[in-house]
Formats: structure tokens, C-alpha cells, sequence
């Protein structure tokens, strides 16, 4: 039977404001990438994200990203790349403590937005944030878009990578993801999300956007928190997981 | 022998900005509480100033003060007693984060500011902020100053508690400092400093504002870096130190 | 045929975050209190805000605040009297440069939250409020809470001022605000707080908290934006107004 | 007698740190660029500054930035054009409401650090702040770097243009600054610093970094501020002015 994780970007609250339905959230992931107070979340955020996950069993990561509330860390920033080195063990460290005296130890990282984004493409920016996780903690797993800058600074550094598949999102026959402002990058029908991840898990193939097939080895699927109708979508996600045979576990079981 | 550490508040710099001379001071003390991006700092000056002290020998700690670097963490801000805990961990993790990449653990934690000073006097802030510190790594040493809330808080978690002397500054007769804006409360004369160290080495005493004397067990002498002339006064300190026939020694090592 | 105004604190988002439904309580109130980006908003939420008022004949004000956006302005924070003023005169520049480039003048300004409730005592800090307020533009309306330090601020410095009413919040016989702490302090029953705003109307008068009457000559009636069904809140107080007999209109016009 | 302002960005400092000598500075410039409140500046600095100028019949404008203290400005953010245009409108406001309250008008408006280079080569960037300047206040002039996009668009929305020579920076052959990065880009030389005014002034040329002249018709000379011996520089500019024969006056009154 087949194991995968459900992963989500939640904790992206601040002061008074929510952005997510984190509770329901919580109820159908496995895994929470959690805003560490740089682009999103605060320390009471973080705090409470951390203990809503622990008390489902739902297993938590750092989600690093720049340090700009105002754009949600969604615009890039020229940061040099020690600061985003830097800045990427400052984040870290500032959730792991929260998360202990909570009782639990973080198991993943990924990066954010914009940061994110660079991370896939530019090989310098990927090796800066990477060595940051590494050094941070070597048994962290990085949760990664297959085929980017990112997932091989992870592996040249040595840590353990799996590979997160966005069910809603096109990909092209490289195994990247198309771009949102192409035409057809965002998959919004419920049952063509649902026959897409059924087919990933039964033949480990993606259709991409110009009709080809790749293969794509993803034990974890992404599943967008702060989209209207977030929680629906989670909810056929996991459907679509069951009926397919396959079983949700939190990352660090998953295949 | 008498053995004494002298500490100052050190990486007190953010993003263009320079607050003191670090690398002077650090030349001097043996100890620096190094600020955590929150009143002052930021990642790059925080592990600069982390690098700085391992070259020299200096221990370091975490500086903890309110989220305000308009105010530099000197104005009280109404934050609730969770919170504030929060914060604590958030800006210890860190800061261990990046001292940790450098190859070195803190050795220390205290307060600074508005939020050191409601430590002195209300109980529940300061049980709330050695929680944390108690909660984050029990091996911590709390530098405190004596008779405050502050220090009996630490005491009841069960952290090391080494005491603080400012010799710039005016005691009363409980052994607490007198506000600044009492006239006299601040020493200016370099000779009447240097009388005051040598008698807290020699006697264990110092004078009150009020001519009397009182008992004070301190190890560590601090030394304002933000003031005009703080190299200087530094200088005089730890002059006076030696002169005394007392051992400058690192926080973990002082008596 | 009463006249009076509705007013209500709206472009309280901030970057991603939204705080109320600011399109739906436009198409009710008469006056906009909005958020200058120290507590709340920003510029491009300040435009948006301005903008959607405009277009319903929505009169705006300046709603000035602490800068902390943490704590949405709610936290105390020890700040000094000139800063006070400063941070006014910059706030209102602000709003009103980004209210002019829409077409429309700012007609009044207020205090938000923890600012707003320190000028209704301390006489000092509501002087230095009020005092910019008039130097920025002495034809402004100051929306005061009756009997506060604030109004008295205001009528010192020479500024109209327009009383508003909190129909869900008792006052006590000297005709302040009962703090939310106390039991009773919030009026959460429709049919009483319909019954509240006709009473005002019709007579001028308000049931105190310990059951005695006191006379209250407000101009506004203040509809909270953040609290759960503010909207449907807003329709029952626009209701009893017209029930009432009276006319609903922009602050400028009120009596 | 030929006529030139001599302008320097100041008002740099926030909170409790300092940037540059600005009391020093402010005795020898005429006319100060002064940072609001995003990338640098706070209301009280920059009434200090405001009030300084005034004192010293300086003129003042406003120095428009990104909002990043933590880089200073100098980092490049990707803000959408609508979000320029209206943080420009914002600081504009701001400032202007802190200067009338001194009693003063700002005579000018230019760009900061990276927002700065970006409207040299982004025309469409460069057509969202210049509409800024243009719907705050027609009258205000707009301090260019010649042949750029920023100078072109404030051309086109009608403004005022007054061009600044950089003493201590190369030009290429079609009037641009060269990068920092490049060779030779920065003049270091108080010699050669003082022989370029000298020609400026006599024969309105400038010689390019590959050896060729080009014709550059400034009206004003920025001086740096935040650079070691700032106010030795600064001195030897004004002083180099004076023996060319030409008078310093404010930009308002500059040719």
C-alpha cells in the first residue's frame, strides 16, 4: 500500500489577522510547513500552530521566507546570500525553540514565495539556504519541487529530500512547474485534480500542459492553504488519496 | 584570587546601522549579552558579533528585549505575560541558531531595557521570562541583578544565577539601583568607578546614595557600551579590576 | 428630522491580511475612521479604503494610532508627547496625500485603541494629539468619546467636535465608557441595542450601567467593524435609526 | 555670476541610531533630501531635520524610498507600480505635513537607493513615482540624474526639472553614472573632485570615464552624506565652488 503525505503552508497569521482555516486544515494534513514570523506567523502563531499540529499527530517544518509581511514574502528582495543564509538559521532556530517547549521536534524545511521561487533557479541562492538547513540540523528532510536548483543543493548537502506534488498546478516535460500567468498553470476542476493524483500514485506519472506524460516521484502533495475553498480542496485531495489505496502518513514515514 | 567577569550589551547594530564600538569593547570584557533582532540586531550583525567574540574568548548571551528598535526596546510595551514568553524562546532559538552555525553555545540570558526593568518588579513578567529561559536550556546562566524579581524568579526555575555590578550606577539601601532620574544616581568620576570596584572586590560592598553600606555578591561587572566615552570607562574598569588583584575570567568561569 | 451620523473603523487590512467586510459596512455608514498604516493599513489598502468611501458618498477620517501592527494598536506603548504629536502629523499627512490624489479631503481624525484610550484620561497626551490634529488642519472634526480629556483637547485647540455614541457599550452616571472588563459592559442583545439608539434619539439620553439616565448629545452612532457580524450589527443600528425618524448623514452634516 | 544648489541626502538616522553629521552638513549644503520614514527617518528625525534646515535657510525635499530599514533602500524589492505611486504619495504626505508644521514647504522630490536606480532605466517605474510628485504638488521640482527615465517622465508629467552632478562619480559618454562595481566609477581625489566642479561651472562639461567630454547642464551638486570624511568632502565641494566663482543658493533659485 502506498504512503503519503499531506502537506500545507499554515501558522500564516499575524497579530490579529488569520489567513487560513488552520484548524480544519490541520484536521486532514499530515504534515504543516509553519511561517516563522519573517514573511508570516508571529511567536503566538508559531505557538499555536505548533501545539494544534502536535495535539493530531501532524508533523511540522519551517517554512522560510523573506522577511516582508507586507508582501507575504511573495516579492522578491536582492538579499545578499549570507543574509539569506543567515536568515534562513535565524528562522529556524526561532521555530525549533518554540516547537520544543511544545514537546516536539521539527522534521522538515521548505522556503517560501518569492525565496522559494529563486531557490528553484539559482543554484547560489539554493546552496546559501540549503547549507543553512544542513548546518541547522542534519536530519531535517527538505521538502522539495522536483527537478530545481533547490532539491540538488539539498542532495549536495546531504540531506534527505522528498518531493512535494501540486495537484492543482500544470507541469511542463521537464517536471517543472508552469508559471501562474501562463494560461492552463492553475487546475481548478475537482475532478481533474482528483484523476491527477490517483494517477500519480497508481503509475507515478503526471500529464503535463502540452499533453505528455513524466514521471514524477512525489511521497508528499501540496495542498494550498489560503485559496478560497482551501478546506474543500484538501478535502477531495485526501478523498482522492483514499480511493486510490493509498495510505496518508506524515513525512517522515512517507515512502 | 578573586575571578570576575566584566559583560556589556553588545551587537546593538541593525541592518546600516552602528550602535557601538563592538570590536573595541569586545577586546575588553569577557562576556557579551548580544541583542536578538527584536529591540536591536539582526542576523548578520547578531552572528558577526557571535564570530567577533569567539576570536576572543568572550562567552556570549542572549540579550532578550520587546519587539521595538524605534524605541530600542527602552519604551514598556503592554505585552501579555504569554507572549512575552513566547518572544523569549523565539529570540533564544535564534540566536543559539546562529551562534551554533559559529560553533558556540550561549553561556547566558538577560533582559533588556523596559522589559529588564518590569522583570526587577513584577513577579509574573519575571516568571514568565525565566520560564522560558528555564524552558529553552536549563544550562543557561541567568545574569541578573540582585534583589530584583528578575533573579528570584531564576532561582526558583533552577538556573544559575550569577550577579551583576554596574559601577556607574547608584545603589539604595535594599541593594537596588536607583532610578536615573534621581540626582546622583549615575557616576560620572572615572576614580570614584574605579573606588567602587575595588571595594566590591575587596570588601564585597558598596556605598549607598545615602552613605550606607550595603553587601553585594557580584562576579560580573557591566559595562555600558552605548554611552559616549564607553570604551574609555571600559578601559577604567578593567584597569581598576587588575589593580585590585582580581582575575578578569569568563561568565561560566567567574566565582 | 434628527440627523446623525454612522460611523465606523474601517482599512484595517495590511498587506494580505484582511480585517472586515470594509464593502459591505460602506454601504451603511456614513463616515470612514480609516487606519493610517501604523496600527493598521497600509497604502495600498489606505487607496482602496478612501476610494470605495468616495464612491459612496462615505465621508473619511484619519483613525491614528500606535505603530504596532503586532498588537493592532491595542498594546500601550510608552511613547513620549512629541513623538505623540509627530507620529499624528505624519499619520495624517499620509492619509491625506493618498485622499487628495482620490479626490476627496479628510473631514475628521480620532484615536485608535490603546492611543485613543489614554487621551480619554491623560490630558497631556490628548493636548499633544489634539494640538496636531489642528496644526495639520484646523477645519477638521474631531470625533470625540463625551467627557474624555480628548474632547476637552479638542475644544481647547479651537477643533469642532462631534460626540459618537457606542450603542453595544454601557457608560457609567459620569458618562464614560464602562471598561469591557467589568460584567455588563457589552450590550450584546439586538432588541436592546435597538432599543438604546431609539431612546438616544428621541430623548438624548442613555440608561447607565447601575440604572440611572444620563443625557448624551451625540452626533455619530460608532458601528464596530472587527467583531463577529458586524455587518448584521450595522443593518440593526441603521434600522433603529430609521425607525427612529431620523436621517442618516455624513459627520459634515451631522448636527 | 553662475548659481548652484548643493544638495546631501539627510534626516538618515531612526529611533536611537545616527547615519550621518547632519548639524555639519546642514552648515554647508543648501538644499537636503530628506528620508521619510520607510527606508530611513522617523517622524522625530525628521522634524529634528526639518527644523535644522530651516535654522540654516536650507531647503528641503523629500527623499522617496522602499520600505526597508534593514537594507536601507538599497535593495531592490519588486513592488508592483501601483503600490510605488501610492507609497510615494504617502511619504510625500507625511513629510509635508511634518515640514508645515515647522513652517516650511518642500521645494523638491527625488528617489532613494534602489527605487532610485530603478526609475533611471524603468520608464514605466519611473512614470508611477513621477506621477506621484506630480498629483501631490505640481510646484515641486524634481532633482534628476540627467538622461535618465525618472528625469524624462518628470518632464513629460510637466514638473520642474533641476539636474544634480555626482562630483565624485564617473559618467559615461551618454551622461550616465558609471555602476560602482565598474573600475574608476568612484572619485576619490579631492583634487580631482574639485578640478571636475571647476570645469562644470566654467564650461557646463564633464570628462567621461574613457576620456571624452560630454555637456551636463547641473544646477545642483550632491554631496554624500553617509561616507567616511562626509563633511571633510562636503567642504571641499563648496570650497571648490567658491573659487570657481559661482554662488550657492538653494535649489528654488538655482539656474
Amino acid at each position: 500500500m502506498k504512503q503519503i503525505d499531506v502537506n500545507s503552508d499554515l501558522g500564516e497569521g499575524f497579530g490579529p489577522y488569520k489567513a487560513a482555516d488552520d484548524e480544519a486544515l490541520l484536521d486532514l494534513v499530515s504534515s504543516a510547513n509553519i511561517a516563522c514570523g519573517f514573511h508570516a506567523g508571529d511567536p503566538v502563531v508559531m505557538d499555536r500552530t505548533v501545539r494544534l499540529a502536535l495535539a493530531r499527530g501532524v508533523e511540522i517544518g519551517a517554512h522560510v521566507g523573506y522577511a516582508d509581511r507586507q508582501g507575504f514574502g511573495r516579492r522578491h528582495i536582492a538579499v545578499d546570500h549570507r543574509e539569506l543564509e543567515l536568515m534562513t538559521l535565524y528562522q529556524l532556530g526561532a521555530l525549533q525553540a518554540i516547537a520544543d517547549a511544545a514537546g516536539q521536534r521539527l522534521t522538515h524545511a521548505n522556503f517560501h514565495g518569492a525565496l522559494g521561487n529563486l531557490s528553484f533557479v539559482d543554484a547560489d541562492v539554493a546552496d546559501a539556504l540549503l547549507r543553512a538547513v544542513r548546518t541547522f540540523d542534519r536530519d531535517l528532510i527538505f521538502l522539495a519541487l522536483p527537478n530545481t536548483e533547490a532539491e540538488r543543493a539539498a542532495e549536495r548537502h546531504g540531506l534527505r529530500v522528498i518531493r512535494s506534488f501540486l495537484a492543482d498546478r500544470a507541469y511542463d516535460s521537464r517536471g517543472l512547474l508552469v508559471p501562474r500567468a501562463v494560461p492552463g498553470a492553475v487546475v481548478r476542476d475537482p475532478d481533474r485534480i482528483a484523476a491527477r493524483i490517483t494517477r500519480l500514485l497508481q503509475d507515478g506519472t503526471v500529464e503535463t500542459i502540452d499533453g505528455g506524460t513524466i514521471r514524477l516521484d512525489a511521497s508528499s502533495i501540496l495542498v494550498h492553504s489560503d485559496t478560497p475553498g482551501a478546506v474543500t480542496l484538501a478535502r477531495i485531495v485526501v478523498q482522492a488519496i483514499r480511493e486510490a489505496g493509498a495510505e496518508i502518513v506524515p513525512l517522515s514515514q512517507a515512502a
